[in-house]
Order: C-alpha cells, then structure tokens, then sequence
C-alpha cells in the first residue's frame, strides 16, 4: 500500500475483530464502531491476545505496532471520517443489515466504498434504499480472515464496476486473496461449493455407506490435500497426461453418473443430526470444543506459515 | 508391523509402483510382478528415482534399505508365495481385471488376502467368479499414496468381514489411513464427494457466475484449509458454539435450499470442456503440465511434512 489508508470496522464482533488484524496488519489506521457502547474498546482488548498468538506462530511482527494502529471510536461519523474503506460486520439479520447500510448512508463521504460481511445474504437485500448504494458489495471472509486470505467480491445489480475493481485492488494491497462473482447467487461461490460436498457427506451417512468420521478422513487424508493448494480444476488438469480437456472427457461420464445417483432425501432431519452429533460427541466430547477450536486457529496459523514457507521459497 | 510381512504387487504401473514404496517404506518384503516381461524391473528403476526425492524431502531415511526389500519377479505364483497380502493394480478395465483375478486365484496360498486399487469398478464386478473372492475387495488409494496416506477398503457382498479388518490392520501398520465402506457405492467415498464438489464448479462456470481460476482460489485459499486437516463435519463441528447439532438445525435449510438450487444443465459437454481449458491453458500452458505435475508432487511432500511436524509436535 502506497500511503497510509484509513479504513473503518463497523461492527466488532469476532468477524470485524477478524478484519481489523487484516487492515492494521497491513498498515492502515483502523476505527472500530459498534452500536453497542463500549464493544469496540472490548474488541481491542481482544485483539491484542489475538496479535500475541499470531506473533508466537510469527505470523506478524510486533504486536504493539499493529495494536497501535487500531483507535475504537464512539460514533459511525467518526468511524467513517475520511476512510476509503469501511468493512461492514454487524449480526446477520436483513433488517439489522438494512438499518446500519441507512445509519452508514446518512454521514458517509463520497468516495468511501463499503463491503459488508454478510455470509449469506445478498448486497440487493440491504442496500436498495440508500445513496451510495453504487459503492456497496459483498466481501465475505471466511473466519478468521487474517489466517484464511479468501474474500467473495459479490456485487448487486447496482454496485458499479469500478467499486468492484477498488476493493479487489485495496484487499490484495493487505493481503487478502479475492475472487470475483459476476452477479449474486445464494450461498455465493465458497458456500455454495461447501453446500453440495456436504448435502453428500450427511447423505453417506444416512445411507449407511460410511461413519462421519471415515468420511472426514477420507478428505483430510485424501481430497483436502490437494485441494489446500490448488483447488478443484487445477487438481483435475494435473490428473491426466492431456489436461483438464482430456480428464473430463475420460471423467466426466462417471461424475454425471455419481452425481445422478445422489438421492434426494429429505436430510439434516432430527434423527440422522442426532446420529452424527452422537458420532462426534464420541470423538470430542462438548466440554472440549472450545480447546479443539483453539486447535484449529493453531492449525491453520501454522497451515498459513507452511504455504508462505513453501511459496516464497519458490520464488 | 511385528515381524517382517511380505507383500505382492501385481502391476507395477504408477498405482503399483506407488505400493510398492508403501509397503517397503513400512519393512514388508516387496514383490513386484508386471504381465509384462520387463515392465517390473524397469518399475523398480523408475522407484529409485521417487525414493531419492522422498529422500530429499526428508520423508525417508536411506533409499538403499528400501530399495533392497523390493524385488521383481518372473511369474504370478512367485509373487503371492507366502504373501500375506495382493496389491493389484491393473488396467482399469472391467475384463482387465477379471482376467488377473482368475489367474491369481490359480496360485494364491490359502492365506493371502487381496486388495484391488480399482478406482471406479466395484470388486463385485470382477470377484464373483473366483474361489478366493471372500478374501478380495477393493484398496483404493490416492496418487500417490506414499504422499496421500487414504487408502477406501469397500467390500463386495461376498467379502467376509475378517478380511476387511484384516486389510485395515495391514493398512495401519503400514501407516496408511483406511476408511471403510460398509458396502459398495458408485466413486465410492472420495469420488463421490469430488464429483458433487466438482459438478457444482463446472456449473458456476457454466453459469457465468466466476471463472475456473476464481473457483480454485476460493477453495485453496478458502474452503480448502480446514478440510486438509479437519474434513468437513470436523469443521462444521466446530463452527458454531453448541457444536454440529447447533450448526446443522441453523444452517441445514441454508445448504439444502443451495443444493435445491442447482441447475441440472447437462454439464461438462464439449463447449464448457473448450472454455475452461482455454482458461487453464492460459494460466498454464500445455507443455509446462509435466512441469507442474512435479511441482504438486513436491507441494504433497512439503504438506507431509509439514503435517507430520505439527502433528509430531502436538504429542
């Protein structure tokens, strides 16, 4: 990033949390607001144990630096005073959205373009009545962004294509990895690729052919290796001496034919959720679940170290 | 692995060769009979090359001690003398291997088990007609399994349990990660779950929604992460507060109204074929495939690695 960029936090639960460690990572000044008082002062504090995690997996420098650059601030005119940038994170309800895109549109300057957080529901359901609808998108991270670089550029029907393309460049400016959808779909690109992969695996196991467990071995033993560094194309174009062309013409009978086979049950019904929560409770009782999701962020702090490792040495 | 256990590999292609280095990594006596004269000693030379690289990635100690427990043989009979197991991995061919299961059935000890790498065909469509077939089911792995540890144990009807324990004991001791079907489904597990995954990622091309190259990134540097050490109800288990059971009653209409929603367009035909290697073959042309090829191999070595280290230093 050329100058120093302000950018604006709107919303400071563990999604803007998440967001503020990416912008002051990079080296913007952050302003955090939330409606509720005193939560973005809370946030910071819980950001600064964040930062210290991140420093023992050296994932970031000094903490104090970064900390320094992320101000809480009382109200959303000051939060949005002179950003270029506000990424929106406030609790996923389409009224809730609605209200804070009108409380944004009443004090926002002319060039601050905002991306909201939304995981599910669509920019054209909250943004319609405001102003500066033309520079309001989806950004949807996947949490938490500072260790999982993806963020779904989503645009509604009236979002201008300029925007798109400045918040595509300011999110690799801070090290995010954007991709781009051409218009809405529900679910967008990741949640819609996670949907089918997993409206399959709840069917394995209703169907009897497998445990939960074997079926999340089969992808952290199998699939998911590859997937971790070169998606589904890339994987298939490698997996034929012609190519991606040559695959599918040898594949793609089979996959149509898998795919057909699906059957179309009504699934995550009470029962087949009590079974597989049952299977679950087995491997990790609940009372563990918070350490295990400490596991996780550990896991891919130190997945993240590994592929930068690994890319730069490339280089 | 208790005393030293001798192995046949029948076939000595990529997947056999591939076996070969499992079994003889782990200290089984390692056998390596092709159909074709010559084919098992020029394997046997093309797998000291992988054991220098496997060397060079700190996944091995000494190719030599390797090296010197695989040994070419002649016939069939000499390969599955005293074998406590059979790898086949034969063209995938309905015939193809129906053939190589009769002529084994003419020579196997009483004792040996057999397990087909058969990625597609189940073993009720090549066993049925053999005495030994209690004691063969299919061992699909993933290439190359010395770098992707899962290895799918699915049983024909007439397969008796014993040998599917028997085969997940060998597996385990040979620091494979079985999973087991409890019968046999089309792709078996892991097709099946590319192929859904896949589907939908031709189908957001198709519809113009994103671009191939945005659909890989959203899965290496998204949706990938978490299932290269997690699998995906791992992961959902531990993306809501209460747990799997929380997760699925909140966002089961989500996925399942996502999955309604995919078009059933027949996909993957000649055109779609056309637009999205002309993508890959922009992003990487054709004569740099092999190139890349290594690249992945390299790639799964440093992630083996890497896993390993963290799963080592977690202990």
């Amino acid at each position: 990033m050329g100058e120093v960029s302000k950018v604006a936090i709107i919303g400071t639960g563990l999604v803007g949390r998440g967001w503020a460690i990416v912008f002051a990572r990079a080296g913007c000044q952050v302003a955090l607001y939330d409606g509720q008082t005193g939560a973005a002062s809370e946030a910071r504090r819980i950001i600064e144990t964040s930062l210290q995690d991140l420093k023992a997996s050296g994932l970031i420098g000094e903490p104090e630096a970064v900390l320094a650059r992320i101000t809480p601030v009382a109200t959303l005119a000051e939060a949005l005073q002179g950003a270029v940038y506000a990424q929106e994170s406030v609790f996923e309800k389409v009224d809730v959205k609605r209200r804070i895109f009108s409380e944004i549109d009443a004090v926002i300057d002319s060039q601050t373009q905002v991306g909201s957080s939304s995981s599910g529901i669509p920019a054209s359901a909250f943004t319609e009545h405001v102003a500066c609808r033309a520079r309001c998108l989806v950004a949807h991270p996947v949490n938490p962004p500072y260790l999982a670089p993806i963020v779904e550029l989503v645009p509604a029907p009236w979002t201008e294509p300029e925007t798109v393309s400045a918040v595509r460049t300011l999110m690799e400016a801070v090290g995010q990895e954007p991709v781009q959808m051409t218009r809405e779909a529900e679910g967008f690109l990741l949640n819609r690729l996670q949907a089918v992969l997993l409206m399959e695996a709840w069917r394995l196991v209703e169907a009897g052919l497998a445990s939960a467990e074997d079926i999340d071995r089969t992808v952290k033993y199998g699939l998911g290796l590859r997937w971790s560094f070169m998606g589904p194309f890339e994987t298939i174009d490698l997996n034929a001496p012609g190519g991606i062309a040559d695959y599918a013409r040898r594949l793609g009978p089979l996959y149509q034919s898998i795919a057909a086979s699906t059957t179309e049950h009504e699934v995550w019904d009470e029962a087949l959720i009590a079974r597989v929560e049952a299977e679950r409770r087995a491997l990790l009782p609940a009372e563990q679940l918070a350490e295990r999701m400490v596991w996780r962020d550990r896991r891919l702090m130190a997945l993240a170290q590994h592929k930068r490792n690994v890319e730069e040495s490339a280089r």
